[in-house]
């Protein structure tokens, strides 16, 4: 079904960016938990559009209004729904998208599955917008997970050529899992900032947009979470992932790196250290036959550049039959990876919540 | 749930490595459908280990027997159960692993969530073995699929630093497929064939093993399948792939090259050629939002070297619980990379069937 | 999962009586079915309290807001959202619920779920008021089906021990169908509604309740729906009529009669019939191995008489552990019976959808 | 999905009644469970056919035949296969049944659904002799319920016109419980046996065959369990019970008796009692807004005839597109309801292992 996801805690995401509003119901959250709106409102606030120039300007307003499921900000056991309602649209920008679709955009394959009723304007249900009421889902579940001791944080990898440092996924020092998760700009060496905005800007300048790669840890998991083949972690998470728009890949511990391993090399060795069970590396990324092993959680996702640029593009016009040019017009993100950061975080939290 | 898969065609797969069988159920079969054993037996031997060097002389039995669902080899609609019996089984050499875990095996997670109820013998209910009954599974859905036209093929991209040409994602000729899609050493340039077996030839003599890489194609998808958020391509087939043993990442289309490319690299331009849409490149691998495109879908998957290997390694004692080592007894296949190809393409068969 | 229900198309209900919404998402809907809002008015309408004594006073606002999944009331393919504004609640009346449970309630079960920490305010999510929505998406629903050609109308079947005839279930008439699905008072012999009505009234002035049965059937239907086992039909309905309220049993075709008949009595004959092949007899409810046969489906369902009623009643303080009494203000249906109709019409439309 | 069933625990059931074999794989059972084999063969025993006039003379052998997920009776955590092997099949006997549907059967929809690729041979997927390997998946669920304080025991209700005495559902003797889930003819007032079996004798004479009642009641459950809407009990319940062959009706508590109470009647009283809180009553059946309240939960569900019968009935020629007669040749049970007990019980015992 493609917009519920979870067995435990089973999510429902609805919305299209240009309709009334978007939001998300929460099936199964434990009753009697006090949530946290300040933590709602802080990645909230880190995936929100327009707060610089790798942004788009649209502004969105803040809290989501919570229609059920809470009492005086504790959870009562029922669902919980979620509305953000839409405002300051400009739907006229999109008009001739039905004719002519944007190359690396969802709208030729939406038509070809909803023909032309798919609302376009602004992405419709496939915006990038959606991801809010993830953010906002997955926020309260992070806070449900904190209690628990278990951390989430992401950090920009990657934006064009520009590389950020990596995870060491041995040792992930608290205050680093603090500090990425509250920063609208995750870096784990701030020094590359400057580099990676002078990339974005300089797509920006062009008329186009640019990819990079966000890295994930997750600390404080205890071992023995997920199971043999479906129920694998990688299985679950990857499932969520890839219902974010624009990602399309995704990796566990060393990854794709491992394919020039040799065995010796890339098995973690297991060794006593303060009475615990730990691996000398962690090259497995924490998950051993689908199942947790208490070492860091780490994985690393790719995001396209934003389909959407000013630059003109070769495309087809689906009334004349033709091919045809095409500038977009509008407003959009030369960049998504940094919003895209808390995305990921909060999807990795839901997914946490059904292990 | 662990070990059971899908909704509209969903596979139950059962056994453990050493004990009396292993199999797998398929609800959802469309009734009528005549079965080819000829083309399951050339998957199935496909996966076989014994075939050569690169995997471990374990003989296995041929076709599965088929226990409901067909008469006289015609699905009748009802749920199939095939069954492998496990012969040849040498459990004795895997009788001190439950104390000393096997580095880069489930072993250790096994136990923490199992505690030693785990069936440890050869990998019990996470052995390799299990992607028999998915590579049977598999082999029907792909032959269902095979008469509307739909191909999927795989090869081994990379063994090692050994790799092989990739496909042209624009237009991958109907022979290539075939060609792979028989061969029990799946490569586009078959000159590649010596190096890479001189690679797990050199890391079995050094008691070791290897990695690599395996792309797959599927051709012949219309346009429109699929769905926004989690019911997205990627998702599915992901979800299903890493319930693969020693998969630790996928990649679609260009993956995480997208993140050093610009959106005007990226975006893959529509065109009418012969009065049928098409993308100029194939960056997206075939999907744009969760939806195919009917051009080619793309994805690759990295090969973790399989953990189980001669060489000495360091571990625990979980009952002196203490640091020791391991010198891992029994036949074991320096390179999965080849078996595992048809399993990639079988576990493609069966997520499309969901689709 | 609760409140979440269906697989091809899901809904996901939420809200608590005296919260600040209730509604549904409803995910999985076709594109480009236009909605025709007065059919969903007239079953809201039927649901709604306040029409006669036989019903609440309270009010309710009318057509619910959709807040996304329809453009220009048709809809796009994305989860439809529809939301409705609790007002006019007054949550004083129940302040002292949470310590002493009504009984016939689910106030103490809900207790010993959820803590205090469920909205004991109207019922909460389990409020008869969150059949509303369940309406809503019945409705959206029945019209789909309604353009095959497949119709759903219920009828008071008893109330108290007034009892209404019952359907042929070989022959249902079109406009015996047509008229009691916008009925507010269905019944199939009309002249049976004032002694229904004074059982009800008595009940009211004697403060109390009193239950009855429906009886609901579905015409159009081809044969071949449903499956064997779990995924028979019955199963199927009865999966979602009893998340309704106050619904405590279900039977098919002649249902409990069956145990005194004889199987040359229940065994429905097949005969050719203007071609076509029918059943002289439709005991089975025209479901056969779980499988609909084309014969009109016919269920019964007892609901029990509102918990909530005035006179004095033994009950437990749970703050001060001893036993005590209870009389329950506020407003409540004497009968819910007549607008549950409309409730069971929505759920097998919603059932339908998914077979 | 047809035959597979349940969350949390996971059933697959496949299998056709004259095919290979039958079975099902149970995903989800806890690992380090000693399984009692005996107690599996006394629930085996009590639904096999053969053992007296009630039943077909139809031998079946005994123990499944367990493929993986235990170790020397201790469950390993990895999905459970059992396979029964079919043996002593007449085949012969069915094979004008694909062109005259035997009245009552599955024969007719399974032809609309599957056309002529169902294995009709003994009813095939719908045959009752499906429910061997639901007694086997449901012995074992109940020996872990029963480890916890939890029984689940069943009895005959009624046979013709026949009643056994009911439940006293406010209080229900262990040992009486203990009795009834071993007993081959289930009663509560042994006196009525003689009466029931002439009844059943009267019709197998008459090439006839009877309907009946079974009321089942499960003790020793917490409060708490199960959950609003499509999460309460009575969905649960009946969702996994309407998978029996023959059942067409389920009533919880009172049932359908509950149509002609006042709510001053239907509402269970709460009181304190040796300082727990029990109700007075249980005419709800222990569930109260689909949340067990820790009172025992009493069901009751009707079983229609036996549908094949050696009395000539009319029918149809599929192949001929005639009215024709048909005389069923072959075995059968004149009244299948004390067959049916310890099925009852065994997806009481599968229900509850998912709540």
């Amino acid at each position: 079904m493609s917009s519920t996801w979870g067995e435990k805690v089973k999510i429902s995401v609805f919305g299209e960016s240009h309709g009334k509003a978007i939001g998300v119901v929460i099936d199964g959250l434990p009753a009697g938990f006090k949530v946290d709106n300040d933590k709602i409102l802080t990645q909230m606030a880190r995936r929100a559009p327009g707060k610089d120039k790798t942004a788009t300007p649209r502004k969105e307003s803040d809290l989501p209004d919570v229609m059920s499921g809470m009492l005086d900000n504790v959870t009562t056991g029922a669902p919980l729904c979620a509305i953000i309602n839409n405002t300051n649209t400009k739907s006229a920008d999109y008009s001739n998208l039905l004719a002519c679709p944007r190359p690396g955009h969802s709208d030729y394959t939406a038509y070809e599955k909803y023909k032309s009723f798919n609302d376009i304007r602004g992405g419709g249900h496939f915006s990038g917008r959606l991801t809010a009421p993830l953010v906002f889902a997955g926020s309260i579940c992070r806070q449900i997970l904190e209690e628990k001791g278990i951390k989430i944080s992401a950090h920009i990898s990657q934006i064009g050529k520009v590389k950020d440092k990596s995870f060491d996924p041995v040792e992930i020092p608290t205050d680093l899992m603090d500090k990425l998760s509250k920063s609208s700009f995750s870096l784990i060496d701030a020094s590359k900032e400057n580099d990676m905005r002078e990339v974005v800007e300089k797509a920006r300048l062009n008329q186009d947009s640019v990819g990079g790669i966000i890295e994930c840890a997750i600390t404080g998991l205890p071992s023995g979470l997920g199971g043999p083949m479906f129920g694998g972690v990688e299985g679950v998470i990857s499932s969520i992932i890839f219902g974010i728009p624009a990602i399309k890949g995704i990796e566990f511990g060393k990854g794709f790196d491992l394919a020039e391993m040799l065995g010796s090399e890339s098995n973690d060795p297991f060794e006593y250290k303060d009475e615990k069970i730990v691996t000398k590396t962690n090259n497995c990324g924490g998950i051993l036959g689908g199942i947790t092993n208490a070492m860091p959680v780490v994985f690393r996702v790719c995001v396209k550049a934003t389909p959407s640029i000013s630059k003109e593009q070769d495309t087809v016009d689906l009334q004349k039959k033709c091919n045809t040019k095409l500038s977009i017009q509008g407003r959009h993100d030369p960049c998504i990876v940094p919003r895209a950061v808390p995305v990921i975080e909060a999807c990795t939290a839901i997914a946490l919540m059904n292990l």
